[in-house]
């Protein structure tokens, strides 16, 4: 039998019905959509219907999409793209301490390049005070980044609340919807925000296909350079198999997301009392409302986390995020929340997500908790 | 019936055993390869399988190669990637008058942030001259990226010849071989360079993978900035199905391309042969003899080119790289090798491929030679 998978944050499988519609463009409908030939343009219509889907899910118009090549690429976009188009605005950019490393990164890039970053605190329940955010702004901020639901403990962010203050200081507001966008709503009007990263393969897209919504009338460079796709926005082919992979995926989410976040989030409550009853001294990372439907990242007093999942190779789930996973470090947002190091040592990250059933979410709380006895009485 | 593909170099269609490498990572073996459970052990093991089937082919070890999204990142990565990991010893890049965009747009990009960029001419023939690119070596000069084979005329440089004169300065060589790879030798070594760009939907892999090799030793920023995947050389979680797919079509590429390179010249030369009999008055752009195999670029006098097209819907093809078909305007390429503005708007680029057959070649020729009659006639 296959470990339960658990770690649906990490990635997702690809759905059956998102696979369907992709591989039809592999062999058959394979055109370059730059050709100016049937072969490329049946490859372009297919880049356009999943622009459109992609749009019907963002709440946005279709030539606000570009295409990218996940989420990573997104926010390396979004940051350096807008940095360098609007420096001759101003040069300091306001983000989070619990962002992840495709943010972090890349603003300790722009830092080597002249802009000055102001990374935000966040509270115990990993949440960023929206007056923070405006005590922050200066005459040279341009650009405020705050991921919409932290990938780790699934935290969200007041993004409204933050949107609305960036606004009346006329600064820009990107946010990493990576984790959240299929789960949670993300229409961008709603969030208030101007610059938003989707990761496919969170959302049951292939690994390697994201979006980026750049609101109408938001400066932003090429961050590929080269010929003119996306509108002259995004150079190189068009990965047209993943486009049509996150359209359709995009499509689903919109269609179940509110039937599949209640199923989900019942599950994963079913299970959090699970491991309460029958493991005890469980302590919960992350906000207990405000927090991706899917995602328990939680603490087992006296139990370190990777010994744990070490000793229960019949559930696979992760200490932290995927990214890097068996480093045995504290993790970064855990100790930005203030975290104890035993507590933050103990943490396990379980995300649910579509193909998780109750059955499943029985044996790993069965297994969790015989094992979590047994590392308590130190056998 | 679909028209005859003649447009293999704007993009191919995947290889049947590619798709059937690539689909067991969609549901099946769908981890992350960052996760430290065996969905994700199994899904880096796919990872390593490719690179080595990368390496192979290019005759060069697994850990000299990285991943990318394609051709366009592959070259924004390592020309801006080298460019500011260099930038102490030097602000001076050679290039040449002939490259894709996805070279001569980084490289404008990096003129706007401190570099200074030369383009070399190209002769009748779309040739460098090796000793033009001594005479413009100069003490600042620290990279020099020329294409392999020229995405229009299938023209191929003199890569060795010119990888030896720039050792001699102690600079580094890029070569954009996405037109080449798979269709003539690309090992390293024998080409004498550096640093590498493959682009997998150019050798039957998707649209959306590429790879970049990049010889141990030589300094290399990043260029998407994240988490440390690809040993912290590009982050962004790996497409684990496209990798798998690249390797494999790498793989098919070494076993085959003696044999297939041959078979497609030959029927690239019965076309050529065809249509200068039947239509009479082509004119070959290009290299005659130092091409790739599957590439005839050629004028019809008299004739132009996006007309001749249009009145052929039985047949795909291009009047130059996809990238910027149906502008209307001449071929930069062309204009470069001094081609005139009549011949030049009447070339027509046809490139043929791995399911190419003689009875498409011989149907083509029929009816361009039909269509070339009645457009010299006025008809």
């Amino acid at each position: 039998m296959r470990p339960v998978y658990l770690d649906y944050n990490a990635t997702t499988p690809v759905d059956p019905l998102v696979t369907r519609e992709l591989l039809q463009y592999f062999e058959e409908v394979f055109g370059n959509p730059s050709s100016n030939h049937p072969y490329g343009k049946a490859a372009k219509e297919a880049v356009e219907l999943a622009r459109s889907r992609v749009a019907d899910l963002l709440g946005c118009s279709p030539a606000e999409v570009i295409f990218t090549s996940g989420g990573t690429e997104s926010n390396n976009h979004a940051l350096i793209g807008f940095a360098f188009a609007n420096r001759y605005r101003g040069n300091h950019i306001i983000s989070t301490r619990i962002e992840h490393p495709a943010i972090l990164e890349p603003l300790k890039w722009l830092e080597r390049h002249g802009f000055e970053v102001t990374l935000l605190p966040v509270d115990g329940t990993g949440r960023v005070d929206p007056a923070a955010v405006r005590r922050a702004v200066t005459e040279q901020t341009i650009l405020v980044s705050v991921i919409h639901a932290n990938n780790e403990v699934g935290t969200i962010q007041s993004l409204a609340e933050i949107g609305e203050i960036v606004k009346e200081g006329g600064v820009t507001l990107h946010t990493d919807a990576a984790q959240s966008v299929g789960k949670v709503p993300t229409r961008v009007d709603e969030l208030r925000v101007d610059l938003l990263t989707v990761a496919g393969h969170k959302l049951y897209a292939p690994k390697g296909i994201g979006a980026l919504y750049v609101r109408s009338g938001v400066r932003l460079d090429r961050y590929l350079h080269g010929a003119g796709h996306e509108a002259g926005r995004r150079a190189g082919t068009e990965n047209v198999p993943y486009i049509a992979a996150l359209g359709k995926a995009m499509e689903l989410a919109r269609e179940r997301m509110a039937e599949e976040s209640a199923r989900i989030r019942s599950l994963r409550d079913r299970f959090h009392a699970l491991i309460e009853e029958r493991a005890g001294d469980v302590l919960l990372n992350g906000h207990p409302a405000d927090r991706l439907p899917n995602t328990l990242n939680v603490s087992f007093a006296g139990v370190v986390g990777a010994e744990l999942l070490a000793r229960m190779p019949e559930i696979a789930a992760s200490t932290g995020s995927a990214c890097h996973d068996g480093t045995g470090e504290l993790s970064g947002v855990l100790k930005e929340m203030g975290t104890s190091r035993a507590q933050g040592l103990g943490a396990v990250r379980f995300s649910l997500g579509r193909l998780t059933t109750e059955e499943e979410i029985d044996r790993a709380a069965q297994v969790i908790a015989e094992q979590v006895r047994d590392l308590r009485a130190g056998r």
